[in-house]
């Protein structure tokens, strides 16, 4: 068996994530306030799966993804932006994220509401001043980021989510909400490394379609953890998707049709990896990490 | 005395404005709360100050203004995103805006919130996809406006002033709220109008220092129209601002004080913009305009 390359090129590449995060807020002529605040979120961990995929996108066609680290930054900034405005009192009303307390429990809804919108503003600053990629590029990593994370993507993801709430929702409709919510920019993640290692339009398009399917993987993955997982491990109470009313993959195909699913999304993921004819090593791991994970 | 060339020119920019906000809204895949939630406010109205800057500065070099219609709409969706936020209850709670309830009241704060992050985050991919403009200058563009609007612009005005809400400030804590939270998207209009026209480094530097004038002016004339003007025309109570304890330029530095002080940006605004070289009067007759507002 293969030695597994994921681990450390993780380790080496969500360290430097973080030092820049902390350059980026340390260099803004900001009040120190939101500075604190913006920081505060970005530091609190996670998966860190979005700038990871950037960077093993890059990795496979053997360019340095160092040169991805602005745009994976950015990219992990609207996530973050996300999620905190996800936890306000008017939308989820979480105290805890990731067993810290929320943006908002530390920082008060207004600090967090604008640290939520600096951080989706500056995202688009960081691109545009991002070092030796030129400007074609950088404006379409703007769109194709922009796209994925507004009223066409994640913004409407949410919208569709909120609309759902408490209801009996069609898989039609579960997935357009995981599509949106969450998939669309994990795809973007895997298309702006694409795009920052200028790959070609047949080996986007095929990359796309694997993020796709490796986002959908995820969310099942996600709802079969919620009642078979580890409260430990998944930070939550097992069977909390069931108490919300929440429409789940289990609860419209049953765990075993959730399964299925899952597998069969896994596979395809896998397929558009082998078709892209790079060296997707890195890729696949993390593919088997989100097929195989335990929170 | 000349013919007064704003009110035509004002009507038929704001025209096309507006058919763009429709035009964008319309052309979304996106939830339909969201996009009514976006266009109530978008055409709640307003003075739309920033567009008409932009599209002033573009006739300025003799550039069709047409060309700015994408990037205007962009910042006046920006412009627009930050009132939505500063009106909900955990901001500054106003139920009114132009006297039309404001959008969480229609929408509630959930969609309110979304809605703010939806305009914003579609503002930078409006930009990116503008017809007939070169990566350069677009990538440009959305650096410029993303720092005037971000933590290190406007969010970081809004945060100065939340911050210094019911406190005594000094003049120069007063002066970095206004240059933040107004005053940079202001400029980021009129510079991002030269550089849709091809202004040289000195013409963006002095029109960026005529709209940094224009700005105070503005807000000068605002704190003056709260203790002169008519209740009717400025929409609300006359001494609103000494009721909520708001520093002022009259309570910094006297009625007299702040009159002269709003003649010498005035002046000054005209006189860079007399540097400059091109066509300006449309730029001057809104100076003119905002000089002698009375709402």
């Amino acid at each position: 068996m293969e030695q597994s390359l994921l681990p450390s090129f993780s380790e080496i590449y969500k360290d430097k994530l973080e030092e820049q995060f902390k350059e980026s807020v340390a260099a803004l002529e900001a009040p120190s306030v939101i500075k604190e605040s913006m920081l505060y979120s970005l530091e609190a961990g996670g998966k860190r799966i979005r700038p990871l995929l950037l960077f093993a996108t890059m990795q496979a066609f053997d360019v340095n993804p160092e040169k991805g680290i602005h745009t994976a930054a950015a990219i992990e900034m609207i996530h973050t932006y996300s999620l905190i405005h996800d936890d306000l009192p008017s939308m989820d009303n979480d105290d805890l994220r990731r067993g810290k307390p929320t943006n908002h429990k530390v920082f008060g809804d207004a600090i967090a509401i604008l640290a939520g919108d600096a951080l989706l503003t500056y995202s688009f600053q960081l691109i545009s001043e991002s070092a030796h990629i030129d400007a074609v590029t950088k404006i379409r990593l703007v769109n194709e980021i922009a796209k994925a994370a507004g009223p066409e993507g994640m913004v409407g993801g949410q919208v569709a989510d909120m609309n759902g709430e408490n209801q009996q929702l069609s898989l039609e409709e579960l997935e357009y909400i995981h599509i949106h919510k969450t998939g669309k920019l994990l795809v973007a993640s895997v298309k702006a490394g694409a795009i920052l290692a200028g790959a070609d339009d047949s080996q986007l398009e095929t990359l796309a379609l694997f993020a796709h399917h490796l986002g959908l993987a995820f969310q099942i993955r996600d709802d079969i953890l919620d009642l078979e997982g580890s409260e430990e491990k998944i930070g939550k109470k097992v069977g909390s998707d069931e108490h919300n009313h929440k429409s789940t993959y289990p609860s419209l195909l049953s765990m075993d049709g959730a399964k299925k699913a899952l597998a069969n999304h896994i596979e395809r993921a896998k397929g558009n990896l082998k078709q892209t004819g790079i060296n997707t090593r890195l890729l696949e791991e993390i593919t088997d990490l989100v097929a195989n994970r335990d929170h």
